[in-house]
Formats: C-alpha cells, sequence, structure tokens
C-alpha cells in the first residue's frame, strides 16, 4: 500500500456518495499490494471522486471508504476495465471475505485538535 | 479494544444508515482503550443498533463504521450520556482529528469465499 498522509477525508458538501469497502484478506501478498497502489493511483482520475479513507487492522479486518460526488462517479469507477479486472482477482485470490454498503451521505462533521468547534457541514 | 470476531458485519436490507468515523489518535492510551471496550458494549443496547466494523492502521488512520437501522437508532445512540462524554473526552484527549459522515445505505453485498456468486440485497 502506498504511504497515505495521516489524515482524514475531510467532509464535503452533501449529498455525496460514500462506498463502504470492509474485507479480511487470504494470507500472503500474490501481488494484492501493487495492485492495490495502481487502484489507488487509477480512481483519482475519476472525476467525482473526492478521497479515500484506509485502515487495516494486522491480521484483521480491512476498511475502505470511498467517496465519490454522485453514482455517476461509482459506475464509472465500476466500469473501468483494470478495475474489474483487480475486483475479479480479488475474489479468486486475495479476499477471504468482503461486503460492501454504498450508501449517500446526508451530512458530515470533522475536529481537528486547536480547533474551537466542529465545522459542520450539514 | 476488545477483540472482534474477524469478519465484516454482513448486508442488512436497506436502507439502513452508516455512520462513519475516521480518526488520528494522540499519542499514548490515555483510558481509551477501556472507555472504547465500554462504548462498543453500550452501543449493543440501542435497538436498531446492527453492527460495527472497526479498523486501524498502527500508527495511522483509524476507520470506524457503526452501521443503525433508522435516524432514531442513530438519534438514541447520540443521547447516551456515557457516550457523550466519551465524545467529549476524545475530543480533549484522544483525537488529534477525525470525521464523520452520516450516510443512508443504498446498497450492499458481500463475497464469501467458497460461494460462488455475490449475494445482493439491494
Amino acid at each position: 500500500m502506498s504511504d497515505h498522509p495521516v489524515a482524514p477525508v475531510a467532509p464535503h458538501e452533501p449529498p455525496y456518495y460514500a462506498v463502504v469497502f470492509t474485507s479480511v484478506r487470504t494470507d500472503g501478498d500474490n501481488g494484492y499490494g501493487e495492485t492495490a497502489d495502481r487502484m489507488e493511483e487509477l480512481v483519482q482520475e475519476i472525476p467525482g471522486f473526492l478521497g479515500m479513507d484506509i485502515a487495516r487492522t494486522p491480521g484483521g479486518l480491512g476498511v475502505t471508504v470511498g467517496y465519490f460526488r454522485d453514482e455517476d462517479a461509482i459506475k464509472e469507477w465500476r466500469a473501468v476495465l483494470d478495475h474489474r479486472a483487480a475486483q475479479s482477482r480479488g475474489r479468486a485470490e486475495w479476499y477471504e471475505r468482503y461486503a460492501v454498503h454504498v450508501a449517500k451521505v446526508e451530512r458530515s462533521y470533522a475536529f481537528e485538535r486547536g480547533h474551537a468547534v466542529d465545522e459542520g457541514v450539514e
């Protein structure tokens, strides 16, 4: 996985979409890391892609949340051929199990140390 | 943090809500672990609580997604006094920064190794 700046994706003005991907990996890398890096690059090219939060507990659950401006942006990302190939390989090799929840964000807010109040975007 | 079975929360029948909480911690535990365990117990008591996915990259980003049947369940959880106290202490001590995205799940699906096809709940 590439180095991520350690900061959560900031709230955007609702409505926007969050695609929650939760997974448990199989043992070993099996080329996963390289493909994951490539996918993180590719998704940046999708118009309407707003950012991605990625976390994985070692040996445990991984949770990735991709944020998109609208359904069209999600559709475009789903249609990318290299992405489809990666999903297929994920089912064949990389994932023991996963779940996907596609959700429309209705409100969001953030906190940053040193700032007096929450910034609400509702 | 308590031991979680290493499996993603399964899709529920939409619509339901996903509350995405992304955070960067301050250094040290400062009582965080004990409170986190308590919160994980407490939220189970909320009618309409559907489950929680938790992942944290060591030294990096944490992503927690709580699933709720409806807005009322979220409101009820937000009103729990011990939860409010924990949130307040989180801003004072535990979190460098965080973001919250409250989103209505429109569709979801899952994959489990050994099963031929995705189970769609749309």
